[in-house]
């Protein structure tokens, strides 16, 4: 791997597992822990790159299953790459598309070579293995890639998990050898399901491997939190310092703020975005739901205190009025308030590490919170 | 009227009746001939203010139909107003709501004292008169507002005509009457369906009331081109110099150059967003379908030579695969580029008019055009 990616670990917050640090990439230096808004195809649903950079977004990730279905990796690459092509010249992260081949594909296949499935688009029929999938990736172009791994439902049994694990360990050394970009981090996937020895036995595993990072993967597929937590530790304990981990597919305050304290750097999600699009808002109290009746004279911004665009030019009442008349702006401004309402929440947990203080500043968050329908 | 409005004319192209001039008005001066882009719900679809005025945009339109059923022009007042409200501290102009009143509503029934409608969104019973439009207008808080008017449909009967167009004159004298605030500029329209005499009987009793402006309505409602480019000749005529001149409703290249060769000032469409967001690309050379596989692997911009922001940083095989994806951001770029086609062809047309050669100018648009399908 090229010299210009690792992680700088600054500071551990004296009470906790949080690190703060720099990740050098490529395409920029960013700080961790940081969340990752999420563009699905190449583009972060109804913003520009511009607005997508004032939320202050560090990488954002794009998805190898939709890109490799639509418009396909090879357009990408003759486009000049991922960068170029949605004009976002910031670092970016492709994921493995393991996740998508098991929530979104039909007739999938799995075997020791690799999953077959057919695609929702065209119902053509695919093969992803650990070769294909960096093959996608090298030439999507991203900063920071996946190895393909097989995303574990839950529950799932014991003996399935560990056969899957081992196979998902025998896919990352895959990954590793079919890899030829030197510009690009290649991260292994910690999978090992709610078991505790087999998730530490994976993260073994995969830590003796020369990754440049480690994902958390088979998490928030619909296991209880303290589970989901209980895994990350896990997955955590037998991973280097020094290599960043990235717990995959949460946004919510609650495992943001846990999984910080647990010592993982890097959060991506969609939900932040998907709820702005349906008029679901973020605060430090809970959620708002704009479509409500008591925001139609409410010529306040979202939050007194956001920083955001939304927040400093716009009142609820013109982001009611903007979804009750189904406008599309609507659905930027709402996604510009809920993705830097994450950012923001990231950069204060920094802050809070540097200082020693992120177990308090976690149970204030979480004492200002009261919002009875939970994170 | 405040002091702050009115049409200064700079300079009058020699060989045809293009006026090069500046318009002044509470929120900022504007060069024109222009083109506006429309902001029915108080949103220029898909585009934040910034990404507006960075086309270019002078006056942007907003729609008092529209707006008066939802939110409703008190919200709209309580919130500070129109520029408050979206945002936009530019010049704002609002329509009368005449033309939604004839084009939308149903249950339509006009009288001498205004219109009576069921609006389309809770079915409730509307009324609409030149009071009750000025009314409006005033709490929207637009710089240019217009008198209330029936759009008489194409074709109808010369009595018909006769006696819609002396009521919308008496209307437009109501509406004189009615409007209270002295910053806002009121613009009366001329009527007069294709009847050469009634439209310029029209235009000459307009003429002698004190409006700021002139609006040529009941057009491009399904009459021929030329019958168009007729009643535009009849309207203009009898109209002051130095009070704007506003064409509504029309936005293809060859309604605006030959409005513009006429002495028009101001214009309006849809078209330009709409086109846009169904993938069509306004190019000097015709009407380009982003859609089309033709599209996939081409990695230049819309137009070569075009400064928009869209051209500027993406390629067609990019748009192409949002429009194919169904991502909200290509609707977004692709209206700026259509926003922006038209701003800059006016900027262009200004310069010709400075320079007297607006008549060439116009030929060499139209030789360069080349789409059988028409402007």
């Amino acid at each position: 791997m090229s010299k210009s990616f690792g992680l700088e670990i600054l500071h551990v917050d004296k009470k906790t597992g949080a690190r703060y640090g720099i990740l050098h990439t490529p395409h920029g230096d960013v700080e961790t822990p940081m969340f990752m808004p999420v563009g699905t195809n190449a583009t972060l649903k109804m913003l520009s790159p511009e607005q997508v950079a004032a939320c202050g977004s560090g990488v954002v990730l794009a998805n190898t299953y939709h890109l490799h279905i639509r418009p396909g990796a090879e357009i990408v690459k003759k486009a000049g790459g991922l960068h170029k092509f949605m004009n976002y010249h910031g670092p970016i992260l492709t994921d493995s598309g393991g996740f998508q081949v098991f929530s979104l594909a039909s007739r999938r296949k799995i075997t020791e070579d690799g999953a077959t499935f057919r695609n929702e688009i065209d119902g053509g029929k695919e093969f992803f293995s650990p070769e294909v999938a960096i093959g996608i990736q090298e030439a999507l172009g991203a900063d920071i890639i996946m190895s393909f791994d097989e995303c574990i439902p839950y529950p799932a049994s014991r003996e399935y998990v560990a056969r899957s694990t081992e196979r998902t360990y025998r896919w990352a050394k895959r990954g590793l050898e079919a890899k030829t970009r030197d510009d690009q981090a290649l991260f292994g996937i910690v999978q090992g399901g709610a078991y505790p020895d087999l998730r530490r036995h994976a993260a073994e595993q995969l830590a003796a491997l020369p990754f440049e990072g480690y994902s958390i993967g088979g998490t928030s597929i619909g296991e209880p939190k303290d589970v989901c937590f209980q895994m990350v530790r896990d997955a955590i304990a037998p991973l280097p310092q020094d290599k960043p981990r990235y717990l995959m597919g949460v946004g919510s305050i609650d495992y943001l703020l846990e999984g910080v304290m647990l010592g993982v750097d890097m959060f991506d999600c969609v939900l932040p975005t998907r709820l702005a699009r349906h008029g679901a808002l973020l605060t430090r109290h809970g959620r708002l739901n704009i479509q409500r009746k008591e925001y139609e004279e409410d010529f306040t911004p979202i939050e007194a205190d956001c920083d955001c665009y939304t927040c400093q030019h716009y009142t609820k009442a013109y982001l009611r009025h903007l979804y009750k008349v189904g406008e599309g702006f609507g659905q930027t401004l709402n996604s510009i308030h809920n993705i830097r309402f994450l950012i923001r929440l990231m950069e204060e947990a920094r802050e809070a590490i540097k200082n020693d203080v992120f177990a308090e500043f976690k149970e204030k968050i979480y004492a200002d919170f009261n919002d009875p329908r939970g994170f």
